[in-house]
């Protein structure tokens, strides 16, 4: 960390900082210029309080070095992660270091024949994690909410029909209790920073899937994933989902050049959700193919089966028969990426 | 709601939709065009799923005529929400209607000797209301997180030794025990779409002070305060704290056209936040005369007492003298929005 | 184009409105609502003034439901352009409709040595355009502002002898004499807007490349196109190359989205600049893969060869050793998109 | 400007960019950690390509700590720049340090008659400069362009008639000749980066208003105002105008703290555009009066006489009596803000 320090701090006072951060451990260098003194901090300064330092009297700016995040870091643990999932009864699926899933399902979850329907199909197209939302967040209260327990229920029967591993999203630390068997748990992107539920996260045995927030930048993202890894929970997949710019054509912009963005910073494995991020069925399918095109671990796609009611067909929501086809130029496209 | 139908939608197609529409009680005016179809769709449109017609494979575009919130309206409420604030043994404090707030203290509670020292000066200087952190939101689970429930005793008693109603963060819902006796009851930004924890909000009787989130658009902030509406809690203090944006020199950017529209779309009243929303105390002052100026209902100001460690000054706190001095022109420019 | 007009306008007043209309040759469809009248604009409203509309007191909203853009709209042009590029002595080449273009070479044009020396590198990796900076657009009127005329005479000397057509920047439509035998102008991001030189060009028969804005929608650069070709250049190439977001670790965000998107509006090839969009060298070759994988047209990226100061490497510039290898991946991945 | 490099940087590359820097008279101060060396570059800076510097190789990052910019910088000028504008036959207006000056008038100039009745009721109201677009800008190319020259000479015969000096727009330096009686030139959001358009103002004896790009730093605002007086023309005039970001109940984000901010890095005069920033006709009076209370140095507000088209009233465009009104209120504010 690099402190710049304003014209006109006099010794005693920039002697009350060294030794302030003396107290934690963090040694200084001083380098006086005819303009300004910069001290170099060194020591494990992923603890020091760079926003307490900044609002001294005495310093012009701070500057971190090295990054904040520790445990998520790629410095500290130089080999990808690989995430193992799967309970008794399922496959096992691992995700990172060279291992491509497939996270796919509908939207939200009305019905045991929607799921089981969907379920089979994406798992005939190369799906390995069934996906399905039963806790909904949504801008509007008077907007569906999911069907909640009832529907982990059907999630939970479509796992037992299928084998697969089940991912779905949690929005309050409270409900713990009814994601015993769910096999991933989804953070989604309005609780990115809903510190309380990370820290309860970070205390459980089950890997997370935490999504980046609507504004989110990159390395807020990975504090976030600290702030789970720094409870004990290391099993962290990253996902990539959009992010809120000021073009209206696209539901969001994804930002795909986070995925080699963020395996730079960190070891954990990243995965694209082209579906919320564009809100547009047309561009899913060549999303997708781009995150794989640049080296993303996985890709969580939502898929809908509706011959109930014709009318219906969610706007971003591939059918089975297009996401089979998508699925097939992935697998191409990350063979050229893997060099196989 | 307007909806515009593709080209080629066939009348049976139409009317599917137009039968779903009438069960939820929404007549539905057609007007037919050479290239299109467009429909008006009458009645209480706040409930009806925007995001799901849009979706529908017959459906080109939908556009809201009339907002989605309801109860935050100024619609079905055309006179301003007057929100009274204080308990047994406090002031009692309005804001809103005309009634002006000052909420003031320090970022974070440290001791009892900081939080009596800055309360009896702000209460000097005019400040209505105590603000001081006790749970602190912080990017890193490496700072520090705040007193926690030992803050709100700090607070509690500064209540008692000044009369000035308190403000002061929650960030779980599980704590509300914690918080029976602060006056006010105060959500940050990154919490604005914790929709767990505005629905348990909506369930008791204690003003909410609602920031609005990081990258929040107006009516997204409007629909957080519906959520907690439609529970049945309707004392909401909106507060305009600053949006993300690729500027740098300031922490956010305030956004002050907010003040006279949020007045606009709802009857709550409107506090600005000048601290939080720059990071830069030479700009404090001129942000809060300038949120007086367009019309706010109150102002959210940090200030720092701190003789004990000369060296540590907020960067975005005012001191007690400062804070005085920009109380005095608040005040000034007030009287000439109001017309006194 | 819908007009949604306000509750208690008069007959009358509307009269004046459809009057107004017809003098432009829209007629209008009127959809009485018990809230509020609905006006449907027939005919060509891509001449509306949609502003001046939106203006009138009596108007609460307008809608536009076909696009404001013509010429360059898929609408009135299904099939997609190929846009053909070279001149006496070069190689011809072809971009749009399934022919792929790879545009490389240095950022700025500094010596006859270097332009050759990277051009002969980039022609045998397979890149069939050069590109170099010889008027270059800085934020600093201090910093380095390109070779200008100089600049390109070494780019024209370059053409001669590796036989690919020219791509260079134009700041002012003055210098166009200087451009005469450069085979592509293009037209930088801060001038997207710069509508008298975008005039000037649609009076020339040159292709012209035209970068996104910084901060541009899909539908201003559509419609930055439209501007071009309302003069008569039908020969335009549209550039993402990145966008202004709040994210710090890459120097834009690169909008890949745009790709498809673009696709699906407009009828003209869509190239990608991963150098410029990222300003990351080690992002280029992943972004480059995936705009591929997206589907467009071509790329666009600096490649430096600098033996002579060791030290320099352009930030966002490969080696020709790296260029030459992602070019092999990219060829493979068109491959897989093209279903060759 | 602070460098540091990359570990394992060896001392003989250090050496090649020390004496590299040393050629450009910087002198640089070595500190070494345990894990990277810092240098501190001493001497004028502001000449210095940080771009280059960058993209080094052994680079890891940089940053300036003196600002780039120099003759509108505030440390080198302590001073505020009063702007003198007027010319033979008109009234004096200055501008900037103390000085507060209105310019109003008509989004466009559309006819003698219409020019002349807004000039006289804003003149009467207390606008000391008159506006109005001859050349417009717009987003589309089948938009109504200005009145162009013609437009200029209405302008000057209300000039003339008035006494009041005036303010319009440029889009291209070959039309300079046009606009040798105009007092003030002003330069658009869109052509804010035109560096070739600045470059030829720094050349001409007259005051420029600069507008803020659309989604330009204020940095990137202030280096280019640095372009037009690094040509030798000091008559600079800032004016914010709003920033783009997500929310559109606004047109743009108006961004008030930019005023205090730029008054801190520049002795520039800032003036405020609330009519552009945000679209909105009930928002220009507050924001007009939210402007002054933060200092201000000068407003500029579009005014609109619509006799003969009763239906139309620009959006953004408040009637002569709106106009009167807001300046009692305006002027009231100031005298408190300058403690008068």
């Amino acid at each position: 960390m690099i402190t710049v320090l304003k014209k006109g701090t006099s010794d005693a006072q920039m002697q009350t900082l060294i030794d302030w951060l003396a107290g934690q451990n963090i040694e200084v260098h001083i380098s006086r210029g005819s303009e300004l003194i910069v001290l170099g901090l060194i020591g494990d300064t992923s603890k020091v309080d760079m926003e307490l330092i900044e609002s001294l009297d005495i310093v012009e700016s701070v500057k971190r070095v090295s990054e904040p995040f520790k445990q998520c870091s790629r410095k500290f643990h130089p080999e990808d992660s690989v995430i193992e999932i799967g309970s008794e009864g399922t496959n096992k699926v691992k995700i990172g270091g060279g291992h491509f899933a497939v996270i796919a399902g509908p939207c939200s979850i009305e019905s045991e024949e929607q799921v089981l329907c969907v379920a089979n199909a994406v798992k005939a197209a190369g799906a390995t994690l069934l996906r399905g939302g039963a806790f909904k967040p949504r801008t509007s209260p008077y907007d569906f909410q999911g069907l909640k327990a009832d529907g982990i229920e059907l999630l939970l029967e479509a796992k037992k029909a299928t084998g697969m591993p089940i991912v779905t999203e949690i929005m309050n630390a409270n409900h713990l209790p009814l994601f015993e068997d769910v096999d991933v748990i989804q953070v989604g992107a309005r609780n990115m920073q809903n510190f309380e539920l990370l820290k309860e996260l970070g205390k459980i045995d089950k890997p997370i899937l935490l999504k980046r927030g609507l504004a989110a930048t990159m390395k807020e993202f990975l504090m976030s994933a600290e702030y789970i890894m720094a409870g004990g929970n290391e099993k962290i997949i990253l996902c990539e989902r959009g992010i809120r710019t000021y073009e209206t054509y696209t539901r969001n912009t994804l930002d795909l050049s986070a995925v080699p963005m963020l395996h730079e910073l960190s070891h954990l494995p990243v995965v694209v959700d082209p579906s919320h991020a564009t809100g547009v069925k047309s561009l899913v399918a060549p999303m997708a193919q781009a995150a794989v095109a640049c080296g993303c671990d996985g890709l969580m796609i939502e898929v809908h089966n509706d011959p109930p009611h014709a009318l219906c067909d969610g706007a971003q929501s591939l059918t089975p028969e297009q996401f089979a086809d998508t699925m097939g130029r992935v697998e191409k496209i990350r063979r050229v990426v893997e060099g196989i």
